[in-house]
């Protein structure tokens, strides 16, 4: 077998290679698969590949590190009761070199699989049946059970392995799947224990408005005759689409800028880095340098969480965890050209795991492409008349996933300024519960007839493992305070102070717009030969809202990733998830970011990682509904006296030949 | 004359016949012309006619608002002192219609001729000449003056109209004019009188750095013998550029989806609006509506300002206002096809002042022109693998002005989803001082051999005036809270609250992330028919820091627009600008926002205005030098319950049938 790069996901070989030495190793019982991918090499051996790859010294024999593919599966013995192991194959010997059985305290996350089991089980269910026949659906609609993860345990529940269902009612007279069941909500929450699969229980939320108790059960037999359908899929929209939006293309006449090499390695406009892929994380980016100088070991999209604020039960465990619960890999999108980006187009391709094991191939995963960002500088001499204007082209690595409902678009965008912006965009469908007729309610907007969009947060962490010119770099954090007038600092009151203060020991940070608090992520040893300055990376931290859940409950207890902006932590392998290994059905946040900081660690000039936490309180609109339109978050990462100019000043200020005066067609002139 | 319509700038000719009128009414004197421009239509009056407008019930005979040119200018009597007149022209009358003298304790804004005066004046200056000869400058550099307002008064100033000059020297041996001079900062400062226009004053600021004090001067006779040229223009480059950047052309075959009729009426996409100019603002937009009903009735950049923190006399006076002492319209580029915009571009023209009163076109001031911004919307049903995406396509309307060094690109954005979006964009070159070599400063950063770029702050007013479904309107400050735990309201801890409180008087409110604070303007007579809350727009103010300057400094006493971030007033004819009508040379905010909310007036279901000021502290980067990449703010405007459903959800999901695979050329597959 020809040499994969060490950070190349592992090929459908490897994976089926791995599969059959995970099930050679457990002879006579059942194993369930979840996941196959990657376990990237300890980061030593890993930097010293990197380095010889960087100096141009790798040859065929140059030592490789272990390529190595973490497995998670279940193991079902006769008690039928699954046991989640993961074994770490080195798919090279072929042989196992890690085992663990997890502790029952913690929970697998879920795949698809377990949800198509839900949905049969609900249906073969004489308790769900019975709770159904409560309600009079009008004629031609169906159920659509939409599974869940079950979120936090409650005190009184066993910790089994559990999933709930929310359900809806879908419209099938028009004969089309896609039409919009979310319209039609029916109050109503199967639960089932996933070991048994059994449906246990049906949990019936209550369905009042301001002023009716938690619990009280107002619902009536017509359950949905105050819905109404609120349609997106354009044949079945009733007014027809809009039809004076003309095309924009982009073209690409000379190919794009970029090249892809060896499956991995993108190189575009003096970046180079690397592009992988894990069912857990999505996209991940790996080894950036700008001009032969290390910028990043890796950036990668490390856990969102998604609590709900109706505090009517079950509504308390609507709290999910994308990325640790379900995979921001595993539901990924398979991208289609000419709808997800415009122009020249480079699709990559993913790896999935079956329930046997077996590698399956996620077309389309990860896109890349270029696009036009507006202006990137602009000076006009006023004297001469001369302007020099680029314009700020941008690399854009994008993946999509699709959580039941939701949407969210996570794009890393790459700048001709050595500029790094990671963009998550929100979109699809907000998930909404039956009101009653005619009420309102304080915990979420009406949004259409007999629909209650909850009040909810999302709050997305992204990991910044930096290496700043080399891996050791220290963290400051710069801020810049007024100072009171005086005699003699400040005679004219107009000067203001800049304090830098560098992180000791592992800990968070909060956003602080007032003090224009920044992020600097530097390498002590090397310093900017014309500030004087270390050289290092920026970002202002986005001042979102933290989670709002009290500290006590269980919502905030297993997100505390969320309640801070920024952590600073010192580099330990295999830590990447901020909100923990496992996070499905957690009580805490376990070995997540916070407990990281718990250890106190030294940060200075070391193995540092960033993690910042960041998001959005959506109070619903109606305007969201059915699919909202794009909510956009942007965390900009910048050089900060890493450079010893402007970076795109080189980037050339060619007119455009292309651009063309709108004047002919469209301007008529008239006076009225 | 056929009509124009109310909202549509002066033409040549109203232009030239308001002068006439002005003219004629002082009779021999010199007058000297500052700006001659539309002064809107009383809104009452212009309410009336664009609600005709609005019904179709235009006719010919229908009653038009008066056609009014503001008159700024100067009289010159015998004693060359020159009185500051405004007069108002009715230039279908032909007549006068207001005349004020303005008091000497204000000064009018700045002209592109007076900086003229004051280069010319500096050059035959023995004061400045001697100044000139302390600095051994080498063979084949020359002296270059950037005239600049004067910032404000010092106690022992007297209050005369003064400009100052930054000085740099220009290396001019190749010849090229568009030489960087920035790069060779010179120590002195001239101060013009500009009444008697005679330089009074060589102010000589210090050289030194950290630890150093503020007046002590430690500056060589070899003054830039440690700087070094940084230049931008291409053909200076000395490394060239970078060669492997490929065209990216947006194309647009069958035309753009706009259409701008009556010179200044744009339609599309269910938007319409009318695109202004005057050389205050540059562009402003009127009379906003999406899909027939009423959004904005104006919107504008109202000012901004950008004071200087280096406490060492006279850079404490370093403060711009670049709206009200230059001009955003003024000072506006003409823009180039395919340089500043890419695609079908529509471009209007405008009208500035020459010294003599005569109309000018300003060509190409403003554009106008589509841009897809990545995905508008999208859902994916997992059940049935169909996807729905829309793009997210917006019209820009753009305008960019110099300021001496300084470019700043500004664009209002309308979007399908009915969100509007006023974009600032910071680029050009930092203001920059002499620093003795090897030294470092805490007022700024290094950026170049013997180059301080001095800490600054950029901040920005944006004024709203908007009319939700009609002109009387609300402002509510909603805010999410957590909630403690308890039995009653929240057992399990994750509720949280939504507060909303109505702004009864005039006042300010400071951005609130940490409360999710956003301001909604709201119609209070008229609910959305499926939430039941009235419909409104909203936004959330970035919570940038507010102005750093000691809050009784003259810095801060000029700019008290700056000390919050949002202000809500009540509608007052002519109250346009955030920071006072005359900034030039203030000594304190007159007739700004802050005086608009101290007459507190009741602004409950009112015609009301909402001022949003926010803005970047700028502690510069080497990278931001010679030109620095843009930094980009937005302000988002969003419909809030405005709408029944996604206003985006007919916007067509077609693939886009120009894009393509990279595959081919760029992306060459291999093992190493």
């Amino acid at each position: 077998m020809a040499h994969s790069h060490p950070l190349s996901i592992l090929s459908i070989e490897e994976t089926n290679l791995a599969r059959d030495v995970v099930k050679a190793a457990h002879p006579n019982v059942v194993i369930d698969f979840r996941e196959i991918f990657l376990q990237e090499p300890p980061k030593p051996q890993l930097q010293e590949f990197l380095a010889l790859e960087h100096a141009g010294r790798l040859s065929p024999t140059t030592p490789r590190p272990p390529r190595l593919a973490l497995c998670q599966y279940d193991v079902i013995g006769a008690d039928r009761i699954p046991q989640f192991h993961e074994s770490v194959i080195d798919v090279v010997s072929q042989s196992r070199v890690k085992h663990t059985v997890v502790g029952t305290e913690h929970h697998a996350s879920l795949t698809l699989n377990e949800f198509d089991v839900l949905v049969d089980q609900c249906m073969k269910s004489p308790l769900f049946q019975k709770a159904l026949s409560e309600f009079d659906l009008p004629e031609g609609f169906e159920v659509v059970i939409e599974p869940w993860p079950y979120g936090g345990l409650d005190p009184t529940d066993e910790n089994r392995r559990f999933f709930q269902g929310l359900c809806f009612a879908q419209d099938k007279r028009s004969g089309n799947e896609d039409s919009n069941f979310y319209s039609f909500p029916l109050p109503i929450i199967p639960v089932m224990d996933a070991h048994t699969q059994e449906i246990i229980r049906v949990d019936r939320p209550a369905t009042g408005g301001k002023g009716e108790g938690l619990l009280e059960q107002t619902f009536k037999r017509d359950i949905i005759g105050h819905c109404k359908p609120s349609e997106y899929v354009p044949e079945l929209l009733p007014e027809g689409l809009r039809q004076d939006l003309k095309p924009l293309n982009v073209v690409q006449p000379e190919g794009p800028s970029f090249r892809v090499t060896n499956e991995s390695l993108v190189e575009w406009q003096k970046w180079r880095f690397r592009v992988a892929f894990n069912p857990r994380e999505g996209a991940t980016i790996h080894d950036v340098s700008y001009d032969g100088r290390s910028v990043m070991h890796r950036l990668a999209v490390s856990e969102m969480t998604v609590p709900y604020a109706d505090p009517r039960p079950p509504y308390h465990r609507k709290q999910a965890f994308d990325f640790g619960d379900g995979g921001g890999g595993n539901m990924a999108n398979n991208l289609s050209l000419g709808c997800d980006c415009l122009g020249l187009i480079k699709y990559f391709d993913a790896i999935i795991t079956q329930p046997d094991g077996t590698a399956q191939t996620l077309p389309n995963a990860i896109c890349l492409h270029e696009q036009d960002n507006g202006i990137g500088w602009k000076h006009s001499n006023w004297r001469t008349g001369r302007a020099v204007v680029t314009r700020n082209r941008e690399l854009v690595v994008q993946f999509i996933i699709t959580l039941a409902n939701y949407e969210y678009i996570f794009a890393y965008k790459f700048d001709q300024s050595a500029g790094i912006t990671v963009e998550a965009r929100a979109t699809g469908i907000l998930n909404v519960v039956n009101i009653d007729a005619g009420k309102v309610s304080e915990y979420g907007n009406v949004v259409s007839g007999g629909v209650l969009a909850q009040n909810h947060q999302h709050i997305f962490n992204v990991r910044i493992d930096p290496a700043i010119d080399g891996p050791n770099n220290s963290v400051v954090v710069e801020e810049s305070h007024p100072v009171p007038m005086n005699a003699v600092t400040n005679p004219n009151g107009n000067f203001y102070q800049i304090t830098k203060q560098t992180v000791e020991r592992a800990s968070w940070i909060d956003a602080a717009p007032q003090l224009n608090r920044t992020i600097k992520m530097i390498n002590p040893h090397i310093k900017n030969p014309i500030s004087g300055n270390p050289v290092g990376y920026k970002f202002i931290p986005l001042a979102t809202q933290t989670l709002l859940a009290d500290p006590a409950s269980v919502q905030a207890r297993r997100a505390q990733f969320a309640q801070h902006h920024v952590w600073v932590t010192k580099y330990r392998e295999g830590e990447l998830y901020a909100g923990g290994r496992y996070t499905l059905q957690s009580q805490t946040e376990v070995e997540g970011v916070a407990d990281a900081v718990l250890r106190g660690d030294s940060v200075v000039d070391t193995d540092v990682v960033v993690w910042n936490s960041f998001g959005i309180t959506h109070n619903p609109r109606v305007e969201d509904w059915p699919v909202m339109p794009v909510e956009i978050f942007q965390l900009m990462i910048r050089p900060a006296d890493f450079f010893g100019a402007n970076p795109s000043l080189d980037v050339p200020s060619n007119k455009n030949l292309s651009s063309r005066l709108a004047d002919a067609e469209c301007c008529r002139k008239a006076h009225i």
